[in-house]
């Protein structure tokens, strides 16, 4: 397996690779980034995974300077899942001191994350344009934890016509439902008890779904009262940021759901913010 | 020369082409655009020019509608100029019902054309980084004519990292100094006159730079003064958006010209809105 630390590096390692597979990610590696390598390995004859901690997706008041970065963790998750390279640029040669290049999807960013983060999906969607254009994949995968960046990604490639295909990948799940994130770690032991909430009003929106509620508002309502159900536990409830269900092609909030649609959470457990969603009827 | 008129019969014939230099351009082709194919020519091995109006770039009150779009005369000039394909596509084929993605430039746009024309070059950066996506060339030409144009393309290629040298090419001018445009067809013969002030307006400032001044007011009013000079011909004087003596690579205005730096006119004549300018000691 290479390591490539700068664009220059990644660029001439790309030059003599073949079919080649990205997996963007931030780091702090877990099985559910191992199953988007596994992915792209079914793609292509070669296989980079990019680790970087993009500071323009974070806000000012987010975790960017807490974000983990065990780099010789991640470096052996991959050697070991047989991945080709990994690129870990340094931050000041992603971004020279030059004019900066932001790229907007405003149909798809008002809501969800985008209404809640703002500028975030400008620095993921300038990121990975940054990253389509030095590791020109023929592949991208993305995970759907991550639902609208996902789609956002998705959009951002037809529209501007990167040659590029962005495969999906399922969400994994921890045994007890909660959803793999780097962002667990930062959870104790009871804040992740609690945060098994968000994954429980999920199957419980899919549940009720199954049993033939169509009216999205009904959906909503479960899942925020299992959210905010602090049971016979003495829990604190989790602060929710968004509970919703959308169409999973503009996003938009859907009354009736009379096709594809999604649930998607956002919630707090202390300082760590989760996020989590399940498609309906799939 | 091949004729492609869909984006999928680009990428199939990019496919099989070799080094390859793009020229974006509107059509209405003069001999300013066969100087960018004559560059081209001398990077890559195969000249793709494409001729697409596109609308994004274009404000609601300007002259979409009326530019000009003569099609056979473009191909006919590309086909003796040696050029190897032409991609002309349609509107909605560049242009499919998706969510839309739009790249900004902040630190480039808030001036000259960004400024009174708003969201101009989000359209010119999104067009231009599709036909980037799409004819995937190592090389692409664009007139200095256009020379914030030209900055932000060039910039957007850094900052995103697009693998495409961008290859600058001066302006080409009629006998008399006019810049050559595509809108210059709709002069009438008195208004192409009148026109000549701008040409003239810029030469005066270099003449005057090149006699030893450095202070920036004094070119921007010798230029003011020119343009406005209806002299004893009876003419009606040019209308100014904007006179400016900029930084060639922040695009910000100077005080004392102490490097590089280009003085840029915009003005109307009748209803033909007409850009130009000159780079001080180069």
């Amino acid at each position: 397996m290479t390591v490539l630390r700068t664009i220059e590096e990644c660029r001439a390692w790309r030059a003599r690779a073949g079919v080649l597979a990205l997996v963007p990610t931030m780091g702090a590696l877990h099985a559910g980034h191992l199953s988007l390598v596994a992915e792209a390995q079914r793609h292509a004859h070669q296989t980079l995974v990019s680790v970087f901690v993009n500071p323009t997706q974070f806000g000012p008041r987010e975790d960017f300077n807490r974000y983990p970065r065990p780099i010789e963790d991640d470096l052996a998750l991959c050697q070991n899942a047989g991945v080709d390279a990994v690129f870990n640029p340094a931050a000041d040669d992603m971004y020279s001191a030059g004019p900066r290049a932001f790229i907007d999807m405003p149909d798809l960013t008002g809501v969800l994350e985008g209404k809640h983060r703002p500028g975030h999906f400008q620095g993921v969607c300038q990121v990975v344009a940054k990253l389509f254009n030095i590791v020109q994949p023929q592949v991208a995968c993305f995970g759907q934890k991550d639902f609208q960046q996902l789609r956002v990604i998705t959009a951002m490639a037809e529209a501007l016509n990167f040659p590029i295909r962005i495969a999906p990948c399922p969400t994994l799940r921890e045994a007890d439902g909660l959803a793999m994130s780097s962002r667990n770690r930062f959870l104790t032991t009871d804040q992740r008890a609690r945060a098994l909430s968000i994954s429980r009003a999920l199957f419980f929106a899919m549940e009720t779904f199954d049993s033939g509620v169509r009216v999205a508002s009904r959906l909503v309502t479960i899942m925020q009262r299992t959210l905010l159900d602090v049971g016979n536990l003495g829990h604190v409830p989790l602060s929710i940021d968004y509970v919703a269900c959308v169409d999973p092609l503009t996003l938009k909030p859907m009354e009736q759901i009379d096709g594809p649609a999604v649930c998607c959470i956002a919630a707090r457990v202390g300082d760590t913010r989760l996020i989590d969603n399940v498609v309906l009827g799939a």
